[in-house]
């Protein structure tokens, strides 16, 4: 646990925080980091746009800046992330805890919303979170349904979080998460994953599975990670991401992403 | 009064309709026109996602086509619009009534939400629209409050469209208005005009002055005018959007914008 976001992010930066970040910075907005070249930065917000539920843009970086503005008081976008994910040509080449020496003079970044954000809210109105309580990373899925392409981001599939609830509290859930458009907004599913394309919630894509109890419903929210498998489809020469569940924590407050 | 938002652009597309579009296909989403060469649409969509109360976005256009997907099924955006405006570095040049012959291969198109599109919901919560009781278009106004700067396009003030209510109208037009953030929201300002620096609302910059009874509230919605501010003090070689009130109107349905 860090009083603040700032906390945070200085751990990551020395080093000392490479853990997923759900819940450790209760009440501060939570975010995923795709950074790419200036050459596809006009695709991937495109993407975005035809796409806000996966990829809720927070904040974008001016050209070869990696000083956020929005999101967080000039955080560096190179140290201040738990542990990141590098793409070649929609390869994964690399998962470092910095990113300084691959930065770039035509780099943008971009951070998205995370569903981690809603959880405090989701917490305050008495909602269990499953993978919290189990203390892994939530599970994360590759589902069946599309996302719309944008230029060279090719049509690539749907990723979801998922949450168990008993129904009263499914139902709860999205009533909460609905104010929360800036963060995924309100679930894309519910009940049966098959009707997603999801064979087996056992064996997540990312993450940790995590116990259903008898009565519950599975509750899926879209995720950040979406982008990352478009990444894969569409083969940027270079993407770089956060890890799965170990995102970028600004200093505002996840309720001001409140509708 | 056109039965559908189809008919209502096929007169546009026969230069038979060249008036306001506010209350002419009532349930049709309306929206605002902006086009640019690709070279300016990412400094242009960044503006937009960076002041997405005055520019939201509903649909982007493949470069090159001017061909509606999403908005509406198969309209032109070359036609299909009242009246258009073109500006060069700046400058209005011309208000025709199809831009056919302007076209290039380069051309992308944004529709960005309008008001229009939220009016129906107010209508129907027994909410008056003085400017259509009064048969003209709505009264808008530049304010002192600032966009955000994004690239080429430098900051410029925010447009704002307005509306009079008493107060208690003014409270459930908040109410309404914040269920459809795609097409401006909530408003941004209500009471004393120069609070946000409107001079006088008997002289409005664009649309027509309307009454306002004694105990009513002027109410200030962003209004999708403010990329054209943009444009005049960004200077594109070239920028063409819809004529101020003369809107693209769209197969969808207002309320399916509706959160």
């Amino acid at each position: 646990m860090y009083r603040s976001a700032k906390e945070l992010r200085s751990a990551a930066r020395r080093g000392e925080l490479t853990s997923h970040t759900s819940g450790l910075a209760p009440g501060f907005v939570q975010a995923n980091l795709v950074i790419l070249p200036r050459d596809w930065a006009y695709d991937f917000l495109l993407f975005a746009q035809r796409n806000p539920k996966p990829c809720p843009i927070l904040e974008v970086g001016e050209e070869g800046s990696p000083v956020t503005v929005e999101t967080a008081h000039e955080a560096d976008i190179r140290t201040d992330v738990p542990l990141y994910r590098v793409y070649e040509a929609g390869e994964l080449i690399d998962e470092p805890r910095d990113i300084g020496r691959l930065w770039r003079r035509d780099f943008v970044f971009f951070l998205l919303g995370c569903s981690f954000t809603f959880e405090t809210a989701l917490k305050d109105a008495g909602l269990a979170l499953r993978h919290q309580e189990e203390k892994v990373t939530v599970p994360m899925y590759r589902t069946s349904i599309p996302c719309r392409p944008a230029g060279r981001f090719r049509s690539s599939p749907l990723v979801v979080s998922m949450r168990p609830y008993p129904p009263r509290d499914a139902i709860k859930a999205v009533e909460i998460t609905r104010e929360f458009p800036a963060v995924h907004g309100s679930p894309v599913h519910l009940g049966d994953p098959q009707a997603i394309g999801i064979g087996d919630l056992g064996i997540p894509d990312w993450g940790n599975a995590v116990r259903i109890r008898p009565g519950e419903v599975p509750v899926f929210w879209a995720c950040g990670v979406t982008p990352q498998l478009a990444a894969l489809a569409s083969k940027p020469p270079i993407m770089i991401t956060h890890a799965p569940g170990h995102m970028f924590v600004g200093d505002r407050r996840g309720h001001e992403y409140r509708l």
